[in-house]
């Protein structure tokens, strides 16, 4: 997916919103905002968003001063969603589709991105994925299917936090998988170490994309991860920037979203706030 | 009051917006997007977002060719309001509170704002003035017994279109009136040519403010109507644009708008999309 014009305010709010969450000066929040507005004249709109997502939050991270400015809030996310873990393992085990509850808590869970907002309810989010009237492009059947069909899995990460249901889903698939997140830290979204904090390794291989975006863009991924994201038979790619790097791509993903903004939904053809199961890239 | 760091944001969006109105290339868009980026390192905070918005707006005229691009849309909502008016005169006669009536409709009028929005309802804003639950600060009372104080009053335009209910109030407030405008074109607001044509010359004396800027500079208005300013008993200031310029001025103002925006909604301590009445600057 190319960058649209709106993409551009948007990041100029993920400034703001950021530096409030990291409790950043004012002062400070808005030399980060000149910095990146003299920047806007050598955008690459041809390229997806998360490629300059990862200027932005380089940016954000020299001013904060870590290389990891939502460590605190990673480690928090996978604790609360830890605390969520028994109860909805305890739903899936009873529920009449297994598989089926355990896709849409891992598309519920996709809420946790403080890239989009750094405002969120879990348990509204469980409920409203239990509520069919929250679907846009629900392929659940033939996702069913093509995991049935599948000898391995392939199942691109997104957030820390959201990690911990998509172990729940990995569990109840019942197929080897292998889990890539980030090659380092980006906004709130899962790296080696954070998939790990979740359990991700008692269930799946743990690797990273070899790609530091928030987001999988082929070019800058690692050749182990190519090899096999080209053999794979069935790729499960988690969120928005996933979706935003590998739409177009020949390659037999299902993509699990939520429709955050305005751009990714029109780009879909659904409703910002929709909940997301399709193949069509 | 200042420009707030999510102001910064919303200019870029109104650059989108309005590009997108005027039809305007995609790519002349994203020129004026870097030009203005590239700007942001100097924007001055402690200044009202209208100040700002001279600069972005001449931007925009530069680049369409035409210091008046929304001419055709100010014309077009001229001629839309002239065919509620007649209805609404009807409606204000027939009031148990014709001046109550007439001031909400001139707050409902308030709408016709392209720097806000393209997309508005008339028809719904109008039913909606007419329900107090769309009321957040509402000194209906206060104002109307402070016109029937007032010996003459100056009046602060906004925008074209919701000039025809500004008339409609001026012919039911029953006293001598000064219209004051901005002093050329900016966005879609009135000037002196635009309240002509919606025929407040014939309610009221038209001046300009002597300021191009969408709300009311005081250090950039003229010597003519400074003096008024300073000697009006009461001043009805229509708009966003004049509450975010002249809020804080010690000045016998009434200030009717519709809170458009979370800063100045936030600033009033209302919601957005909340009607307002206030003394209290």
């Amino acid at each position: 997916m190319k960058t649209y014009l709106d993409c551009i305010p948007c990041f100029f709010n993920q400034i703001i919103r950021t530096g409030r969450l990291l409790h950043m000066d004012e002062a400070v929040i808005m030399d980060m905002l000149g910095e990146f507005g003299a920047s806007v004249r050598d955008f690459r709109m041809d390229v997806p968003p998360p490629r300059t997502a990862v200027a932005l939050y380089d940016m954000i991270a020299r001013h904060t001063g870590s290389d990891d400015p939502f460590r605190q809030i990673k480690e928090e996310s996978t604790r609360t969603a830890l605390s969520f873990y028994p109860e909805l393992r305890q739903q899936v085990k009873e529920s009449a589709s297994p598989l089926g509850t355990a896709i849409k808590f891992a598309i519920a869970a996709n809420i946790i991105d403080f890239g989009v907002s750094a405002e969120f309810d879990m348990e509204k989010e469980i409920k409203k994925v239990l509520d069919p009237s929250s679907f846009g492009l629900w392929e659940e059947d033939a996702l069913i299917e093509a995991i049935g069909r599948a000898k391995w899995i392939l199942y691109l990460g997104d957030n820390t936090g959201e990690t911990v249901f998509d172990r729940l889903l990995m569990e109840t698939m019942d197929r080897p998988v292998t889990y890539a997140v980030r090659e380092g830290p980006i906004i709130n979204d899962a790296t080696i170490e954070d998939a790990r904090a979740a359990g991700i390794d008692r269930v799946a291989r743990v690797i990273s994309s070899g790609c530091r975006a928030p987001g999988t863009i082929l070019e800058l991924c690692s050749e182990e991860f190519l090899r096999l994201f080209r053999s794979a038979p069935l790729i499960i790619s988690k969120g928005q920037g996933n979706y935003e790097t590998l739409s177009g791509t020949e390659a037999p993903i299902f993509y699990l979203l939520k429709a955050k903004c305005k751009v990714v939904a029109g780009h879909l053809g659904v409703n910002v706030g929709e909940l997301i199961i399709t193949a069509r890239g």
